[in-house]
């Protein structure tokens, strides 16, 4: 898996300490991604050639990520037939919502996989879900992130048994 | 004025009887529209190359109406150095909330000049009031509609006055 | 294909009218699915079941859709590899829009692939473009969709541009 | 009542600091109770087993916290026939609004007594309230908790009466 | 159980419609329950007495349904020991987030244990389930109907498997 | 009183149905008024030649109803010492959300009495409150308004106790 | 008018920072009123006896602040013919909106005469205007004050003109 | 182009810092404007005579910035046939949104065309569009400003592809 799995495009530079939690995440997994900035209406031309040619070129799902009238993960999912997965950022006056509805809301025809506003790990997880229906190594690592999660969970449980709440909130949680 | 100034695009048929709206109050203002189906999603090169010929052929004004994750505004709005204006449509769950806030949340440095969810009317005069700048004859003509307005709400006014509430109601107001 | 790809979950048979769009547009790519009722809450644990041996069964994605608290397909996520798509379903007085954010706004480790509310047609398709990735006559299916809206939206253009506003609502649009 | 008779479950440790409000009014009201960590979605199976086995092992209520997309009341609520009380936690871009809907919105059949957005501590007096109708004593020390609160704001009415509005703001209020 | 153990209150006899289904659920239980008018706005002075008099005539909870405005609940809680669940009513220009908000979102030191909006049945199923903690037959008769909604969900999923979606659909669901 | 007390103002006719149960209930308690049509967008001087000279001429108190982006209390209360009453009206797509927001939220300065969606008959209520600090036969029949509310609720809920749930509902209410 | 013509009650002290600005405007408008914390559900008789005798004691308006589920102004408005003003204080998680609506929203019958969410200079602006009505004295205070407004808006407006934009808001704006 | 094209009026000096972006980007574009603090409800009557004079003083278009319940655009645009530009402020506990509804909403007749909440840059660029329908140098200067603003993407994109994330985010980006 040397070559980039899943294409990382966001409007923005400011939106890349949240989206590179995709990144991140994926490279986890073990799967190679790339990450762009091409913006659906500053450079609508570069962004359509982007999603145009990204099937051909290898990639297997898109992930982006937008702010305010997030209109990027659209614009991909209309010229690509990969999946496309949607980021609504967090920012301005209405604190995501309207990036929310503007990925969410899709019309019939042309859909975009939306996780949670800011959730961009979130969107290398189920990158790495969908890619695992052809990679069978990638779903095994899907099931070992799930175990690790419980283990975590069960080491704060047994911590928090064993300390106490006042104990467990002292201690650096 | 016998050429199209303004362009009135829509990203579905299901949005045809909102935004006629806008075709016939221009032409109450003798202003000729063409109205066209092209949707962000469905048909995106065509409405790309319908907004980047818009100037050169002649168009002075775009009027895009959009419903749910409404891109049309926005992606007309990145390739035209045309005013586009934008009619967020009701229809889905959210009523047409979901619409303004994808037309009217645009970031810096492509605006799109929102009016009322299915105002298609008030994007008709606005279009008029932007024509109005360089064609003296349509000022005027905005100038008469505004004194019909107030006519009509004289007259309503008065009416009122005459009948009282009741006769008002019973007189098929 | 004989076998199901796909699994489409609802958390209650009045959801079944929105959510056989989903089965419709996946049979349209002959893609074969299974229905299933099992609500989250009244059968958590056969819920439980389905989704954990979902991916042992050969399905390679999970559709599911619910209104109001929606968890189902928080719940389904939570024990499956697979990708999990979920549909907010409009009902209750707030009209899909509790189901939206309980379905979409999932925690770090769980996504849920979220569809617009009533979505249950893109999360088809959606599915179909994660299936694409393994399977290539999927993905060509896809792209002839594409193409087939692409077209549908052009004979429209045309017939507007033919009978003009009122001949086109006039005739059965 | 050397016995937890109320079980406080959260879906995260970040939720402890609001989650142990609901303990420490329990206390005061000389109610035993347990704290425990269990998600929903990051171990499904120990959650569903804390819940299937809590009124057999003596619990009276249970309390579960969760923000964002919070199914944990929920799918406790599917598997107890105790009463369940939901605390929507504020966090994330929605700040409790997707936890306040996807607690409360719950289908008919599955109830989750829902208290305010980080409402905690009126998870524990709700808890107190529902086991004072089993533990007379307990009742009384609620109609106690009520006549000192009452005090509280006397005294507040008074010292106010006494200081005037700037008197009372510069006393350390 | 011949004597009320429930109060059911609601502000208007507009919300009887959606009022009695608590009073027929918890029939159904073989729980005695009153119905009563009392509006917190209308005839405070009678809502306050039946509140402060609630305990002591031998009731262990009270179900307060209103809309808009919707102090009755919270009115209730101010005056009695009792647990009290409030059920906010869709009506008016809000829908029901109006009376929601205004049930839930109570201050500290009274809590409302809230359900959905027009959650009348649910609001019957959680005081079954608080007096199913002081009497057992109370809290089998819960589990049974726990058990009778695990059967109908099986019962049309065996029936949906049986007929498929348009079976299913034509067959009077 | 022959002499209006209070001026009822609306920006369109089709307010009146809601507008006209402030005139109906302020003639219940013996209160002239005068109810005038007059936008302040269509007619917008005349609005404010209304406003400028109406403490002058005798009025007490003005209502003003509208509804979108309800600018009509707002402007009104800019030009008159007077005390004025918003009521939002529902009408769009934003079912009156619009307006409450554009009439409630007035900068510091400018106050504008703002009451429910549609809350025409409560504006005219509260005219008569603010009448009634001046004219105490007018206090004394708000008094006697509350009194005949208190009977009309004993009245329903004495019908509910006698004739029980479904014999109620069965009864025409 | 030594003797208090305003009563101004809050919920709970942490209100008392906004509260004062009611009290303040109307010092300036030479009219007494009193302070009093009363909170609707901590000390609900005592506040039922303040609404209950306040007309009888003198007072003229009653202006009540209160935050999240915001029941003081409504149950006040229940017991006292007065007009009562009611003001959403921000506050919680949904920061004024529930008080908003929990104020504003009132049902027929009873109305409240809303402020913006911390408008409490506001409230006492509209209670200078309902007193104003019967005192000569102070609708002439009134109209000063809106004199001294537009002086104010005048003053900054020609000091933005002689400094430029930069200008003036580098001289301490 | 000596002589101010565009007027950029705000309600409160508070909002200046917002507004001022609107000057800048039309001075970029080599347009002259005037900036203004002229309140609709301060001085309404200063606002009036600004507006109805402002198109026979040679402005082409209007821009109104205002925040809360933002009458001010709506105000201006009732006396004006020019386009008038309405930027919604955040302030106050609703953070624009109420100032969104009341600027975007308005009734049929008098559109204000709406920007995003704080987006004055917006707005002066959508000025600079309108009057480049009339002024061929300044639609030149448009086109410039997109070009200007792809190429810094571009920049930005290449900065990435060549740092990586880690190395942009720490590059001061």
């Amino acid at each position: 898996m040397a070559k980039p799995l899943v294409g990382i495009v966001m409007g923005s530079d400011s939106d890349l300490k949240i989206m590179r939690n995709a990144a991140n995440i994926l490279a986890e997994f073990g799967i190679e991604s790339e990450v762009i900035i091409s913006s659906a209406h500053r450079v609508p031309e570069k962004t359509a050639q982007y999603a145009k040619t990204a099937a051909e070129r290898g990639l297997e799902v898109i992930i982006a990520g937008a702010g305010m009238a997030a209109h990027l993960p659209g614009v991909i999912a209309a010229l690509t037939p990969l999946p496309v997965i949607g980021v609504p950022i967090k920012s301005g006056a209405l604190e995501g919502v309207d990036a929310l509805y503007a990925i969410v809301q899709m019309p019939p025809g042309i859909p975009v996989a939306t996780v949670a506003i800011n959730g961009a790990k979130n969107a290398g997880i189920l990158a790495a879900q969908i890619i695992g229906a052809k990679y069978p190594e990638v779903r095994e690592k899907i099931k070992e992130y799930k175990a690790k999660m419980e283990r975590e969970v069960e080491e704060k449980a047994a911590k928090l048994a064993e300390l106490g709440i006042e104990g467990y909130l002292n201690n650096g949680s």
